[in-house]
């Protein structure tokens, strides 16, 4: 059901505003990309900082811009159970073709496997969408465990996983062991070789907003036995990828797009737009590796 | 402003929805003991999974039901700055007294002091209510350090920080050197004695809910110089303590007040419920301490 | 048996070697003033750069060196159950009064309390000198858990901990229940009068070696139910006690005792010795503590 | 100049002794096996529990005892600088091919960048032997980052690194930037495969002393361009290589030699040999896992 590369988007702010028109644009810019599809309301989408109704109203508005032939994949990114089912009948509503769930995270402490199990089955048994699973560490100080996924992975409306932890055991153990057709993605553009050699399908990562040829290709250049090559590539995508993701997050994204022709503009406080300077090393990295 | 000890309440659900007349028991029951006012919205009020409107609603029932000599603490615990700012606007509406403001966190490495600075002067320079800081590292990933917390003790629209951190060497140093009416307020009661004796002046802590006269009187045998007998009742609250915080979480303390004559009842999902032999365990914590 | 506020001496070296005679200055210093004991070779006393001959020698010339009403305290520091005993027995020979075990920690994931609990029980059947636990989490990465220290404390030969954790509710926990007369001494200055405050009986902390009397003052006026006293001196200590523990470590306590009069010098490779600047700063902060 | 699959092999010991007759026979048999060599005195030879005479020992006998085309690689896993060169004077008289060289971690605070790069280049100016740099962020705390050692593979004397913190992203930023022949080692057999694929050219790893056939298998099907059976034997290690690593150890490593055939024998304290379950489970592992 997925595969290839996948590009979580940033959302346009215009004074603050969802900047529609913006979106419009970058939307066709890269719908003319090889890119497999969008993810909507990725962490890069910034969904912390936006209300449901705008949640809705982004994937609704995607959907109707990207060609049918390009998937949409929703982010619910809550931490109520009952709250993340009503988005994933919002966003098949909208047309999504599937929901990325984050799992639940500020009750650390609470959300032992059990918790998280029943959280995950409670929104598959309801969601009219495919689920994919989101594991993203660094952000939520939770890890969704190989085991954990892994049974997961017996739920027919659970179809994959992005993970972003970078572990590469944890993601050989799930691609040994879960169900045959289920979806291992890279989460970040960093490690999307090593994911592949150990069973991955593909990734959707912060880089391919910028970079979706270069991505496609390390995967491309994998498919095809070419591994000399797509580790040439890997080892160019590793400072760009640096440099909007870990370094400068969001924002650094978001001005690297403007750099590119796409519009980035400010991300939502408590977000902070780049300094002059930091914009600067930023265009000195993208420009190192040949954009 | 602010002294004496607080309780974080817990918000009472029946079939998944608020049951407002239990909660009105539950204040009138907190309202007879020695506490200086209650927290709505705290952790354990379960905020992630609560709807704006259901927040606002919160603060103004709890508001209306307890006696005026008492003060309403409402936390906003969410994560843009303009959420934030709302959220204070309709607090102070409700009638709180000042507002207990969560530092954001999903965006952990984009988050530096810059921007904590610039997300809580903003609330602070826009909210009719005073702030009060809140660190909570162990659910959100970040910790308050002392100079940031020092800095922003400069502006006067924030009077103080609820620290659950349990750095006794960070609270010293924001007592030295804060604004000297800069309330420092221990988290958990798992420290309040020690928090006391570097120049905490109460705290805001989940065993209040159950054991408040007990917290009280820590704070009272300290304040008369009757270390022995304030020390002797710090060692009675540890157990109990552990066990409806770290050990239980939310789902502990709720079971807590159904076995003490308040209503508990259960967490919303993705929380669970205790199971009977952790209820039991539970029951046994809460026996052994005199309850 | 353990009692008041003890010194971890660094080991002085000219040249790469000890210097002896720097070091009977020094103790001759320390012995004029009203520390309860030193400590040799606790981690200012750079043990894992010494090898065993030297550490001997060390707890040998300063037990000669100190008047018999103050206490000497050796540190094992070694990672084996067997070379601690031996060091054990080597330093009961030299003198000492108690040793102070560290725990094994290179193995983390190997040693849950299981091994803990065999590697503390070996040494205290088999050593002459009563043990004193050794806590140091920040270094080692492991913590040793209230209820491994509480289950040790009942072994007559194991008589106290000295806890650098920080962990205030985990001393509280401890002095609660562990043996009646198990001492808890606090690990660091930063948080002495918040230990004393649970039940601690003193300390043994780095800044003792510069500020003796000022250490001792916090115990004494705690004793006497000066609150107010103890905290304003417990704040004076923050600042100066950080410049030599976690900001410059024990290149920055010899840098302190240079300044101070006694003889400092330069810590063992691969430490590396204050920068010029970096000495600046830290005299500033002694000088502003009024030293 | 390092290439292929090395053992890091345990130090058997009867009744807490080196038992060299049964140190002879293993390693007879790992010459037997196409292993590149053996690692003596990394983390599964207990290096933190011997003394030095014995890790000189060891060296000697292992490099009389294996055939000279297969390499000795030689641990010296001390904090000094001092020490480690001493070591390295020793391992080259012993006959050793290669020190592996641990960084200091006792003072994490002290030891920067600088301090690691200082330790590092004073012991490649003095050994007679080419280091290897040795990361092991799990057991020591501190991780060498890609930046440190990508200058330090500018050293002659320099020659590689084994890697053992699974992050694939750091070990491929090193094979993109480090001298051409500096040679990227994977630390564990559990991200072999995803290693090779960013540029590692072989790994030293405890399952090789269990299933050097297998593991060599990993790398040559990668060389050999055959990825989907190179994936299969890659997923095929990862559980036997949990259950002598992370699950239980060295003293799993050594239950499951003598399960094998080889000579395990028991760790030395305060290591605890398995219990009579673990070792059932272990066993099960091994025989799921076709040994």
């Amino acid at each position: 059901m997925l595969e290839g590369i996948f590009a979580p988007i940033p959302t346009p702010f215009v004074a603050g505003a969802i900047a529609w028109d913006r979106l419009q644009d970058n939307v066709y810019k890269w719908s003319q990309t090889s890119l497999a599809g969008l993810v909507v309301l990725g962490s890069n989408g910034e969904f912390p900082l936006l209300k449901a109704e705008e949640k809705i109203a982004l994937v609704q508005k995607v959907r109707e811009w990207l060609p049918l032939e390009k998937k949409v994949i929703a982010g619910t990114g809550c931490e109520g159970t009952e709250e993340a089912v009503e988005l994933c009948r919002e966003y098949a509503r909208a047309g999504a073709d599937c929901a990325l769930v984050l799992n639940p995270h500020f009750y650390k402490e609470s959300y032992g496997d059990r918790a998280l199990m029943a959280f995950y089955l409670s929104i598959a048994e309801c969601s009219p969408l495919p689920l994919v699973l989101y594991n993203m560490p660094r952000n939520t100080g939770l890890n969704l465990a190989a085991d954990l996924v892994i049974a997961l992975s017996r739920h027919e409306n659970i179809v994959g996983i992005k993970d972003s932890s970078g572990n590469v055991v944890q993601m050989a153990e799930i691609c040994q062991a879960a169900r045959a057709d289920f979806a291992v993605m890279a989460g970040s553009a960093s490690f999307l070789l090593p994911a592949l050699a150990v069973g991955a399908v593909g990734g959707t990562m912060a880089l391919a907003n910028i970079m979706p040829e270069e991505c496609g290709a390390v995967l491309e250049h994998f498919v095809a036995g070419r591994l000399a090559e797509a580790r040439t590539l890997q080892w160019r995508l590793l400072a760009p990828n640096a440099a909007v993701t870990t370094r400068w997050g969001v924002a650094g994204l978001k001005a690297a797009l403007d750099y590119l022709g796409y519009f980035g503009g400010e991300p939502r406080p408590p977000h902070l737009p780049l300094l002059a300077p930091e914009r600067e090393k930023l265009i000195a990295v993208l420009k190192a590796a040949g954009l």
